[in-house]
């Protein structure tokens, strides 16, 4: 259901939706974030989340037919440059109210698999980790003590929609670990220092795989609740391996040893 | 050895390397190419490679003393911004005589890790995935069929210099083949046709792991060719993968059943 075309990248509704991809001050203050892209909007209709308004472009055909129920807003293609972040995301961008959840919100399933991000501050880090959670059936991610939020266009998009398709919470490092040691989740840190490899460690019960910044790693309070610290073989030159790749090894090996099921 | 400030961005050397940085075909030409980063050119210069000029923005300290023995120029912040690729390179930018290597150059050690990628084409990707193959203390990376050259300023900042601590060769697919089949090294391709999962398939011996596009996967010549189809398991809503981190997961399979060394 077309109801207009906006032609004018002054119009209201278009500054706003530039203003929420700029600032998350914005997204907080308004409690809404833009999703951009065919495939992420999916997820995000899928997930069940309260899509507020949906822009496409003009000069795209066979959207509205897939988009039932969803109020459609046709805009020019200058209107449309002016509104993405990134290019290539197939003239389509939406309004969608952003939802908090908390961990007792959690629906744990038996031997939870959990990936908990402290500190992390690129959200092409944050997105990439949770495609490869999504892939490997993780349970949630946690971020402790963000440095950027969720709702981040750039963490939407390198996620490729699986900011909709994994749970996600965002909290403090300590009430995370109440809460894993309340639920008897093991705790497996990625560390150096006084560290197992990953692979001799079992994940087959319950686990929270816990990652730090590339620069300065985890803060002692992850360390001090740590079963075990984990690492990952390093055999090169370079001594690392991108906080992604890491976590996705990692998520890997837990599959692996469940037997390539959700469950082990 | 500073010999002179260059301060105007229509100096010629400062316009060659913009040039250089934008077009592979100027790097064909010119067979140069770019190095931003402190710690990229200082593994660049660790690989034996040939240096022909360092710029370093004048507004740094100290770098002058480390690079002793390559001619370095100052040049100013604005000049510095003209030439810089991206931000956050520290401030000095070298232009660096590329070279071009074949497959029978390749120095292989006993029981082999390579990793192949055909038709990929983002050279962020091809980077990301040096970077883990450093790690993974892989032989070699093969490029069949590349679609962008070795020295895009993209995959040696993705590389973090990986591109020059793990060998590089591009190259024709069949041509790949015919060194593996001739070494008798495995060949094993990233598919889920007629597949088994990766972690069932003995990756102790001589190994290639060999990956192809997103989108559209091997062609016919490495699937014909293949001694096993391996697959990761999709456990998730969005049933992809990030290619740099499939191949890390698979490189890091090779590690774990290699105990952790480079050798089996």
């Amino acid at each position: 259901m077309k109801d207009m075309v906006i032609s004018s990248v002054q119009n209201p509704r278009v500054k706003a939706v530039v203003t929420m991809q700029q600032k998350s001050a914005e997204r907080r203050r308004t409690g809404l974030f833009v999703v951009e892209g065919r495939r992420e909007l999916e997820h995000c209709v899928e997930a069940g989340m309260d899509v507020k308004e949906v822009f496409v472009c003009e000069e795209m055909d066979g959207w509205n037919d897939e988009m039932r129920g969803l109020m459609v807003t046709e805009v020019t293609r200058a209107v449309y440059e002016k509104m993405a972040y990134r290019g290539g995301t197939e003239g389509v961008i939406a309004v969608v109210k952003s939802e908090e959840r908390r961990l007792d919100e959690l629906k744990l399933r038996e031997n939870p698999l959990i990936v908990v991000v402290e500190h992390v501050e690129k959200p092409g880090n944050l997105g990439a980790i949770l495609r490869s959670a999504d892939a490997a059936g993780a349970d949630a991610m946690v971020v402790c003590d963000p440095l950027t939020d969720i709702w981040n266009p750039n963490l939407i998009r390198s996620s490729i929609g699986a900011v909709f398709t994994v749970p996600c919470v965002a909290c403090g490092s300590e009430e995370c670990i109440r809460f894993l040691k309340a639920h008897g989740i093991q705790i497996l840190t990625a560390q150096l220092q006084d560290s197992e490899l990953y692979y001799d460690v079992d994940m087959k019960g319950g686990t929270a795989i816990v990652m730090g910044t590339e620069a300065t790693g985890l803060t002692e309070a992850w360390r001090q609740a740590a079963d075990a610290h984990i690492r990952i073989p390093m055999l090169g030159r370079l001594d690392s391996l991108n906080v992604s790749v890491s976590a996705a090894i990692l998520l890997y090996e837990a599959v692996r040893q469940r037997g390539g099921t959700r469950r082990g």
